[in-house]
């Protein structure tokens, strides 16, 4: 299967939507990232999707900030389904990019995640999820993934004034 | 393939999340839709997701409103992806509904769509693509349907003031 | 000079978008109304712009809601200014049609007009105040709306408990 | 009587939460913190209620930030009261949080404090009020406490420019 | 034991604060009712508040809206718990009553409930818990309710798109 | 005259409102501040405001933050006509304490400032135009206030890149 | 004394505004109501606050919505108190209005009240208290008010279910 | 043609507010840049906007922070199109100054660009924009500008983790 391809509007989203790259590599899943600004260089929206298509990507991952339309407008010119991580922006703190993601109207849907890093991580897992809803490899990682962390939690969860 | 599973939390719920219902239906995807409280029937959570992991469900669907904490408990219970739908509340119009489901902490992940009828449409929609990922004929489905809405948009696009 | 363009996601955008073309009819600028989805067509976006450009428009107008992502891809594919107008939504009422539109990143502008009727009307006014920087029987007419608007709160104006 | 159960979602909460811990300290009444995940560890929840009914714990008090889902789903597990603390959450600086706790369904029903450190601490008040309600020794700390910050506001109440 | 107390601002809110009347009554924990206002009968507060102490009142309801400060002023002159439902305003939709009512400061605790009838129902229901929480035939009531309030959800929980 | 009384919950407040003190100051108005707090301190609301009537005090200043209550308390305890101050919180930004103090039900009135210094500032900005309305000498240090700050304005108001 | 002035931007307002006139009329204060638009003439607006000063007149009501400016503009030209009344707009139902009549820089003040009917209402009464800091027969008419309004809420204050 | 005006209410704009003069800089357009305030120099509104006109500006931008009225006032006194910037606010983060500018009545228009630096950038290159619809050389600057930044973009888009 082709990776999974992780898209952004910038350089500068990076630092959150690497979140994403990291959990697809725990979980064992091939990613790819680009940066392609719906913005700056909307001519390639388009060819990105198409050869997306191509190359039989199963999932798209897009963060963007702000007036956000990076993951709808991949959307729009795809029918690999599109998963939307809303970059915090600086004087809304990522209120205006989540709206700006999940607010689709009929016919076009983006699955959109939680603001920043969490959500960006997130869009790794559901990615994976996704695959492996078909893949019994990935599903098992997953199944490790979720015990592992249910495991630190049990961990010394006990709680103390002095700690 | 297991049909898909459109869970909400009460019938009230049922004129809004019937919109994922019907896009799944027109995209010839099966689907079966029930209640299931996450605060009424918090027990049944656990058990309903082991069962639809058993039954080889490949896609959730959950919708909720207010506090709105069935999209995230079920992915708590599963590796099936799950598509979160907000339900427009009363006074808050669904923005709660969207915090409440949009915001997971990293580890457990919920695709959220718009809040309302959009959304619970895009859900259904957003189920078939990642279905058609890995079955052709759900994603020509979806291709015929994405061409089919751009018809739309083309005929008669001319606007006069009498009209 | 070519006519003002306005654009709109959808034909059920056109009761608030009308208002943009009956403000440039009352200022006696040429204008032409279409429906173009960034959704729905995205491939049209880039034509329609590259047309509007050969054809001199000097203005293009564009209305949409929710995740409204029409003005800022119209604005990525043009040099042409574009105002654009938030469409209220059902739930939040154009506040996210309002964020989607205005937060654009540095170097793809679009000039935002305010939520709904009044927007659309102030899109016009501004499309013939722009084209009356440069022409003289234009601003005259901007300038005689505005006097007959004074005369209009100046006309009894004085308010009694009873009225 | 048992201890009051204070719950959190994550180790990263307890800087927050010990002011539950530190106020119920101050007046006298025992405590018992622990992490416990909605998400993480879901099939933990329904296990630590019925031991916490089993123990006879008076009041659950649970704190969660972002898709908090703590608090509504301890009360759904159990009749004991729930008193939930809107952690703040990194973007949305807990406004999030206070939704997902506060807007619970009728039939389940979580008392909701304010957003961080401040909340904790009246969630321990709160707690020792309730108690208080049935053991006169508790009223009487709650009274002294009041008494005592009651003094503090009147000592030194004259505020000068070069203070 | 005396009766919980239910106060609200204005006879104009008891339409929704009735609703934690009904629960009180359904769940056998008696009520009374009042209309004290904060801001029209400030001087009734203390006096109130000291009345309900001396009677034993175990738990105090207060509705408001607006910039509603009866909850929190309430909880200012006694010690015992007092739980605050967001009465729904005209234009901010009980978003003000919300913030008014929750982020109290240190040392004076009001637990908060949803906005409006659910919010209410469910300040009935949490004062019931709180009386269960030492009185058995009210803990086994509530919890009565519970398992029949599940049963509901059980009954007939399959859907379809006749429906 | 009696001086101009400036209260605030917390001694916390009194770096944002010490800037209503230092205006006064600065338009030749005397002042007097000190803490009384709304919900620690509810027994002195009504004698501070008894005693500031009975005083001649003829303007009030209250600054509050979080759940503000303040103001309006000690409106509903006097005719003397008083303004609010919303003071940051530390999660909302004040936004709470805004909504707290402003949104007062008929028949109880709260002049609002805005959040934070400049509000302070601006309530004994307004304090002292409210004298100035029936004290000439006032009203002639309002208008030498403005004439100075128009001035300042005027004084190098050409801006360079350099710069 | 010169009557109250009230002001608005349009006639649309004057159900809202006449709740100000109707408060002041019960209290025995001279009111005078008037349209004049901060943006349709906003040359009359110097000049309408040089002839207020002029006239003497003690307070400035005005109410405004949207991008209310009316009010802070009015505060701009003149030193008499200005109290603005955000009245509801359309989409955001006055929560634009509100942000923009409050949140005033330091220099220039604004005393803000409620959104709508009752914050118009409570300008009024503002206006009868300023005026009754220097006028005994005013400030007693605002107590009487006062003790009136209490009275309706004593009487009758007893609340039924089946009320 | 005379050059674009940029006018601020303050000269801690200043450093917001350049970004539009190095954006009209690089284009190649004409600007000067001057310190005016709605509030504090009301009477210059209108004679500077007389001047604006006389000189053939083609393009006004006012930036504002907070109840940002300069941008609406200036509209309201010339048929030159203005374009306001809404400058971030230090408590609300500038989400009042976008609402104070953006929501303009029928008949007063202001084109409005997001919040910030990148707001100003892009009122310079909108006012670029409009001229460049009747000046082939701007027209071309802004087109070559919009190549460079696709440039940017294109060179070194491919992420790795390690970076």
């Amino acid at each position: 299967m082709a990776p999974v391809l992780i898209l952004m509007g910038s350089k500068s989203d990076w630092p959150v939507m690497k979140n994403a790259a990291k959990m697809l590599e725990d979980l064992g899943v091939a990613w790819q990232a680009q940066v392609v600004s719906a913005h700056r260089t909307p001519d390639l929206l388009q060819t990105t999707m198409q050869q997306a298509e191509q190359d039989g990507v199963p999932v798209v991952i897009a963060g963007a900030g702000g007036a956000a339309h990076l993951p709808g407008m991949l959307a729009a010119f795809t029918a690999i389904p599109v998963f939307g991580v809303p970059v915090p922006s600086k004087q809304l703190k990522g209120l205006d990019s989540l709206l700006s993601i999940v607010q689709m109207p009929k016919g076009v849907a983006v699955g959109t995640l939680a603001i920043g890093d969490a959500g960006a991580a997130n869009a790794g897992l559901l990615a994976a999820q996704v695959i492996g809803s078909f893949d019994p490899t990935v599903r098992a990682k997953v199944q490790a993934f979720r015990a592992h962390q249910r495991e630190q939690v049990l961990q010394g969860s006990k709680l103390e004034l002095d700690a």
